[in-house]
């Protein structure tokens, strides 16, 4: 069977819901080998699926674990997905700001790898926070508190955590319908109605062109429609880092600023456009209204907080370990530019990250920029704060080669395009 | 390594002789997992490979065993391959034949699977006959009789046998680069100077049309020149089974017909077409005064006695075991057109072939085709005998659909094209 589902796709044919749900499941069970099921994605990747396809995938990805059921909610419930950048905290901001909102976030998330960072390993930096909850417990989060923040529980969507190691391990990763079924199958399985989608654009996250994430945006948007979502997908600039931290103790400190109101202005402006969709989608005629009353008054921090206690943490034990390392400009000017990709990659070899799945993540590593665009350095001044216990050799060199001071500062538009 | 490969491939790179090498040789090792290499093949189907990194396949499956070196024999040393085809008995004819005119055919070939036959079963069908030569055996017959006709011993090329499992188990056979270097590496293997190859079109051939059939023969020629060996391709007709018997036993003793003179006409003229390449190829400015002398003189049938003999074949002994089932015409005409398929697949559910690897073959089961193209027939006249110790409906309904009776049999033309 499984033969005449990789001929049908190398001929570029639409595979029925049958035939679809019948690898799926036949891979799962052990019938069908890795070898075979990996060389039905690189067909996949070479042809590529049609909308009605992936939501069959999506529906064999589904059923292939348990979902969360908040139809006795009568709230919203509306999550939000990012493709992943550096120095992205807004998942840490949003969810508990659109909860003190009213709107339950089921919030799954994931760890991080390569130069980009995962929320559940942020949050991990608060001493005694388990982002790893059962089923049961971010069942109990979502009902009691109205968000959760956690790991992708085994029992949810199994499909995906097999199928996404394979790819992983066979080349076959960067396909737009197998991206989708991912992205979508997690999602829709927390139970939620809607869902805004930061698709994050340039240098340091997944897509580099315009053009590549409108592409993948405007498939996560009409299959999400398809599966009875609604959507709404925000592309937003990844060339520069988000905010000025990068690490994991280090953001939830600055995203516990921004959920007080003082956080920089880059990282503010995008996650209050995220919110706004969300309050959006969860029914808010005038979304701007609640967004300048939650950070004033207190409320979107104490649910951060709370959540955060539910969770285990403890939020008053949070600190920076030890003593950064200064890295200074060379010269006199303008800070024009700072590279994301080599920033994140610095961020990896301080210990923030991961390289392979398997290493053990240094909490306490990160980077702080003092500088950030557009900002006038003299020579001799502190561009960046390098927190590391390894060498530092590597990352002062690449944060070094990240920051470009010249005379004048790159335009940067941080909503790039809405798509819904 | 094998992920950078990959992703080479993804974006239709080439790659170099290491990289060939390095994940040859990791996946012979187990280093590379099987998922990982279908994954690469794939990529391969869709991105094809430029002939050098066909001629770096080929060194690396060559370097994975043994080969033959008959450098010392002072006679030229020339094979030929078929793409395979229904009936096709013509590797039994020209191997004694040529050899017989003091060239060295060290022949490798294989078993049959689905609609076509292999010679190493054909001649099985002789009592006692051993296509099983060790490694040593192959060497001896070759320079002691002039041909052998034997399967692929483990040590000789051992990354195709692997390669080729995992190919058709993942929809990875019909790539042409990755056929061109199962084929040629084979016939390297062999230690010849020259090879003529007979890619069979139509209905009853791996290649259904001229076109594809012309693609497989150039890039065959080109990559073979590059590899230093003399070749020539003749493209020739498989919409019709060559000859009239088909099966095992039944298409020895038509072999041995046409090496004593009294073959069929397509057959003979193929047969002849190829020897007479052969002898090109081996240096025979008149290759046609040999072939006229060999098959009247009995020197082709003894060349070919002498090999079944060094074989243990006891040709004495080789009869069709069972009575035939006439099938008979139910209109009078003349036979326009027999299709090849049908009748292969026939004489597979009449047990002569295999639809898959470890089925048994019957080697007295088969097909002989009492009218041929062009012959006339009258209702009830025998069209063909059916030899099976099986439920004969299955392959007695397929012959008749096979043959169509009209007013005018179709032109024939045998040898399509020859590239060289």
């Amino acid at each position: 069977m499984i033969l005449e589902v990789i001929e049908k796709k190398k001929r570029g044919e639409s595979l029925s819901q049958k035939e679809i749900r019948e690898i799926v499941n036949g891979y799962l069970s052990g019938e069908i080998p890795d070898y075979q099921f990996s060389s039905f994605l690189m067909a996949v990747y070479f042809r590529g699926m049609e909308r009605e396809e992936v939501c069959f995938l999506i529906d064999a990805y589904i059923e292939s674990g348990k979902t969360f059921d908040f139809s006795h909610l009568p709230t919203p419930k509306i999550d939000k997905h990012s493709t992943g950048g550096v120095g992205d905290k807004t998942s840490l901001i949003l969810a508990p700001a659109v909860a003190s909102c009213g709107i339950r976030v089921p919030m799954l998330t994931g760890r991080g790898l390569g130069h980009t960072g995962g929320t559940a390993d942020k949050l991990e930096s608060i001493p005694g926070f388990r982002a790893e909850l059962s089923f049961e417990e971010i069942k109990r989060g979502v009902e009691e508190i109205g968000c959760v923040m956690a790991t992708t529980t085994p029992e949810i969507v199994p499909a995906d955590r097999k199928i996404y190691a394979l790819r992983s391990a066979t080349g076959t990763v960067d396909s737009i319908p197998l991206i989708v079924a991912s992205i979508l199958s997690k999602k829709l399985a927390e139970g939620i109605d809607g869902l805004v989608l930061d698709v994050k654009v340039g240098r340091g996250a997944f897509m580099k062109t315009v053009e590549d994430a409108r592409k993948l945006a405007i498939e996560l948007v009409e299959v999400g429609k398809l599966k009875g979502l609604k959507v709404v997908a925000l592309l937003t600039d990844m060339n520069v880092p988000l905010g000025r931290a990068v690490g994991n103790a280090i953001e939830v400190i600055e995203a516990v600023d921004t959920l007080k109101g003082e956080g920089p202005p880059d990282l503010t402006e995008v996650t209050h456009a995220l919110i706004k969709e969300m309050l959006g989608l969860g029914g808010f005629a005038h979304p701007e209204v609640c967004i300048d009353e939650i950070f004033p008054s207190g409320k979107a921090f104490a649910k951060f907080d709370e959540m955060v206690r539910f969770q285990d943490g403890r939020l008053d034990e949070l600190h920076l370990p030890y003593e950064p390392l200064e890295i200074t400009a060379d010269r006199d000017g303008v800070v024009e530019d700072i590279d994301a990709y080599l920033i994140g990659l610095a961020s990896v070899y301080a210990g923030a990250g991961r390289l392979r799945m398997e290493d053990e993540v240094d909490y306490g590593a990160g980077i702080y920029l003092m500088k950030h665009l557009g900002d006038e350095v003299k020579k001799g001044d502190t561009l960046a704060l390098l927190y590391t216990r390894k060498d530092p050799k590597q990352p002062e060199e690449l944060i070094k080669r990240a920051y470009k001071i010249g005379n004048k500062a790159k335009e940067r538009k941080l909503i790039i395009e809405r798509i819904s």
